[in-house]
């Protein structure tokens, strides 16, 4: 371990052998500029180590592309690029310009929730008790219950770890002690007066990211938050493949478990010192995933999962001691973790719901949670029906020709003209060195908008257009000209690029279709579109409906309301009726396996069409 | 290890190296002629290697001594003196004359107990579930609660461990599981029908011996019971001494913590092994001892249990997962300690009552539990009062000069003529080689009786007789002259040796009035004397009368009750109503903590007279 302390913040942290800087200050929830994702592609992330030079890797190739040599003797590095490989001291400094303002990353580790009462199932109450005599022989945990009964708290269960500690914790703080409850359990036993330290962690385990709060339950308030990229991503993008992984041999699911674990155990360890907090001051964790994460944290069998007719291996909210699943936290912690609904929608679903409230309302109103696996609901408090669709990776970018994810450099919206001309954002102001998702949706439906392309995403003949051209892989659009983007290659959007995201598209709105026609919901019935998730928060509400990837209504209907998975986990760690209303959402909603459908695949064939074939 | 055959039996059991015969014979629940306890003291632990003597050390000096040249030559060993000590296969066979009758441990191990109605914590549910379909989406756990639900049986509580099973056995089985229930939680589920397999396992951890009995629950039948020396001897005969140790530094309770787990998982393995059942068919444990070893067992601080005023940790009844405590047996194991009383009355002396229904009763009754610490019961239904004392080993023949264990070649009962001389009973008829505590108890009786000695235990003057002398520890009585003892010296009872056991039956008797004035018993109250434990079982109750250990009763009001302890943990473990029993027990059982006593000191010292000082 060598000892990173970061200037000007003045945060000291611990980094392992071979990390870079870059997750270092990931870790210590410390944002810099590092638009490309931390592959040496932005140059961005640039920092001054003062001192420790000779712990880190020599300067990359990369890094004396992006620095001078002048700047390299003053110790400019790249955190991307500059690894500690040796125990010691490093302090490096921050520049001004690497410096990221607070709001930035914002979108992505929170969402819109809802107000709830802060009530949180641990609760902690301070009790002073009367020292034992030859008179009064109570055993130590009835005197301790006793004091408790007086003010009125009355305990059904207690964790042997308690009853160990009790003695002495007793005796040390002269019979003054912090009772910890979750529920009527007694949980922990605490010297003193503790009741101002009051911790709990929610964690969303996406596929891709897990992103933790680390809330003050005193307060209500979320304290720090981070993430670090989903460890697993190493076994696959997709679920199935982590899955096939799992099943492929003995101990590779347990394997793909602690990963998760020794992920979420990073994030807490970083927080606490970062916020200086005692992590056995942490007491509660809830833990919302899809089903698949859902399992492999609790490390059930992920096989029946992924093997129609799909079942999860439980759905109800699972509780279970922090300690037994390798947690770090009070001895005594909890973690809850949400319940799923079925199929792939899990207890992020659950708290996707919980954090809009939209079993709350009369309106209908339609939610998707859009990923590499999208989560569709369509109802009201009455009646609200949810599935998946597998809208596949091309909306993060992947299997678009210059697709790439929504960092430096990436063209994020697109404006095509009549005239067949083009204007485009890039994130950054950067030269353009590809395309983001939505970016794509935005060209698919300005080409369709001006007739360019026909409903089946195909080039028309004969356009006489300057810019659309037949390309290695069929019939192209050009973007931008070689000589203007960063990568000195036209950047194009082909048929192709436009078959896959009309694919994505198509099982997104066919799941949407068949979801509002089993509940006979019109478009003009629909009060809101609420779009959750990083992607959703980056579309353009208009272009999405000229695809055909929503249903058209009027665009001040489409709210974006972020990682409301994050925000529901939140509610479930400040308030117990949330978790009571997280088991409603769980029998409340109806889960819908399109695979058994019968209207589905003509809606999926329908769906294929811009922006959507009318029977 | 070794690979153990013991014939006539067939047993087979595996043997660790450097462990003694006698001890494989002991946890395969084979009972020897091994009367000096594992010594080479009798030689009567005669066995014949018939196959593997390569495997053993070579006869030791002892051996050589009880056994002829043509008899080793022939494989005879003495099992207490023969140690494993390579891999192999060794087969032996117990001739006749070493073998045992089968009821002559029965007191040891069992105890009266009260008939109860089978209904044990554990319960097994056999259902059939329907399998999943697309038409049928419930998840693996829903699907088994909803098949529990129609049979009646609600299940509030699931372990973890049963999750991670679960989909995998349902699939295993064509979906035809049994449902293992403690109480209203799932704790196992079993491929099949398993419905006839369900064991549980009562403890007795004695301070210095670990009695268990391996019981089916279907038919309610100890099957199995065994014992083992208390591995905690080793740091103190008494408790103090292993509470002094314990907390002599760090991780040293922890040690004397995983001295008992590892004796009773020995006992456990050896018992499914001999019985031939599956240790995962083993659901629950019931564990008692006193308020020390009920610490020890749960690793609960021992410090302030030997510190006035005395509080445990915990009295009420404690209940943790076997796998928690590194216990063997099904995952999900549950393990109840039952409550303890206070001070050192423990959950043995809970047992006890249990075992004996003293609380059930109109009549007032004394129990006693004899050992190094006695308990002490007084009262009926109404009003019951408990306490401990510590009459120490002196009878147990520690602290005697010539005293013994009561065994092989122990002199336990002797007659005193008023001419002076004297008749006893040796163990196995053998020549004498020393004294038992009870049989002290008779020539202290027999020599009030016959006016040798006075009321304070002192031998009278001039008595004339030829028995009686001045000797090395001032004056003794000679019960045996050297050439007729198997250690060719005169055995003595001497004064001091009467004063030793003058201040256990002193400490006891004190405790038993201090108890009986409190309620205002007198002796004619009494409708019996229970007496419980080893020692207990082998009193002459006529002499424990005249030297005023018990008070004054008829004698045919005074019952062996035997190990009670583990009779009444049996009974926790066939019934439900039997723990709650337990608890009632607890609540209603009034600790006396003597020392608090105003009485106590002036009724020790009126104990001190032979048989007691009335005022």
């Amino acid at each position: 371990m060598a000892l990173l302390i970061i200037e000007p913040y003045s945060v000291k942290v611990e980094v392992k052998s071979n990390s870079t800087i870059l997750h270092a200050l990931l870790l210590a929830g410390i944002k810099i500029q590092s638009i490309c994702g931390g592959f040496g592609a932005c140059g961005k992330d640039r920092i001054v180590v003062t001192k420790g030079l000779k712990y880190l890797n020599p300067p990359t190739k990369c890094e004396r592309k992006w620095l001078s040599e002048e700047e390299l003797s003053k110790g400019y590095r790249l955190a991307c690029q500059a690894k500690v490989i040796a125990d010691g001291v490093v302090s490096i400094f921050i520049p001004m310009e690497s410096r990221i303002r607070l709001g930035e990353m914002k979108a992505i580790v929170n969402g819109f929730m809802r107000k709830v009462k802060l009530e949180p199932m641990v609760r902690k109450v301070h009790v002073v008790l009367p020292k034992p005599s030859l008179k009064d022989l109570k055993s130590d945990y009835e005197r301790l219950l006793e004091a408790l009964k007086e003010r009125g708290v009355s305990i059904h269960k207690v964790d042997l770890d308690v009853l160990r500690s009790l003695p002495h914790i007793l005796r040390k703080s002269s019979w003054s002690v912090t009772a910890v409850l979750w529920g009527n359990e007694l949980i922990s036993i605490e010297p003193g007066d503790t009741r101002r330290e009051v911790y709990g962690v929610a964690i969303d385990i996406g596929s891709s990211k897990i992103t933790m709060h680390l809330v003050d339950l005193v307060s209500g308030k979320v304290i720090f938050h981070s993430f670090l990229e989903n460890p697993q991503l190493a076994y696959g993008e997709d679920i199935v493949s982590r899955i096939t992984y799992a099943i492929s041999g003995k101990n590779k699911a347990e394997e793909l478990h602690k990963l998760l674990i020794n992920a979420i155990n990073e994030l807490i360890n970083v927080a606490v010192k970062q916020v200086g907090i005692d992590a056995r001051r942490i007491y509660e964790f809830v833990v919302v995933g899809n089903t698949a994460m859902h399992h492999f944290f609790l490390n059930l069998e992920t096989r029946y999962v992924s093997q129609a007719p799909y079942p999860p291996v439980v759905r109800r909210t699972v509780i279970v001691k922090a300690k037994e699943l390798g947690i770090i936290g009070n001895l005594g912690a909890r973690v809850t973790v949400l319940p799923v609904i079925g199929g792939f929608v899990g207890a992020d679903a659950i708290a996707d719901a919980l954090a809009t409230g939209i079993l709350k309302t009369e309106d209908e109103v339609l939610l998707l949670d859009i990923g590499t696996n999208t989560e569709i609901f369509v109802g009201n408090k009455h009646h609200m029906l949810v599935c998946s669709v597998p809208s596949g990776p091309a909306l993060e970018g992947a299997q678009i020709l210059f697709g790439m994810k929504a960092v430096y450099g990436a063209i994020e919206s697109i404006k095509i003209y009549p005239d067949g001309e083009v204007e485009y954002k890039v994130i950054n102001n950067a030269k353009p060195r590809g395309i983001t998702g939505s970016a794509v949706i935005d060209a698919i439906a300005e080409l369709y908008r001006n007739g360019f392309i026909n409903s089946r995403g195909k080039f028309r003949k004969n356009l006489g257009l300057n810019r659309v051209r037949k390309g290695k892989y069929g019939y192209e659009y050009v973007i931008e000209w070689g000589k203007k983007t960063a990568i000195g290659k036209d950047i194009v959007i082909t048929e192709k690029d436009i078959s896959e995201v009309m694919l994505a598209k198509a099982a997104i709105r066919s799941g949407v279709s068949v979801l509002m026609k089993k509940l006979g919901i019109k478009e003009n019935d629909l009060s809101n579109i609420y779009l959750a998730g990083t992607f959703g928060s980056r579309i353009n509400p208009e272009n999405a409906i000229t695809i055909g990837m929503i249903p058209p209504v009027s665009v001040d209907k489409v709210k974006f309301v972020g990682n409301t998975a994050i925000a529901g986990a939140d509610m479930a760690l400040l308030s117990i009726s949330s978790r009571k209303e997280a088991e409603e959402i769980k029998s409340k909603v109806r889960y819908v396996e399109l695979s058994a459908e019968p209207d589905f695949k003509r809606e999926y064939v329908n769906s294929l069409y811009l922006p959507y074939k009318e029977e």
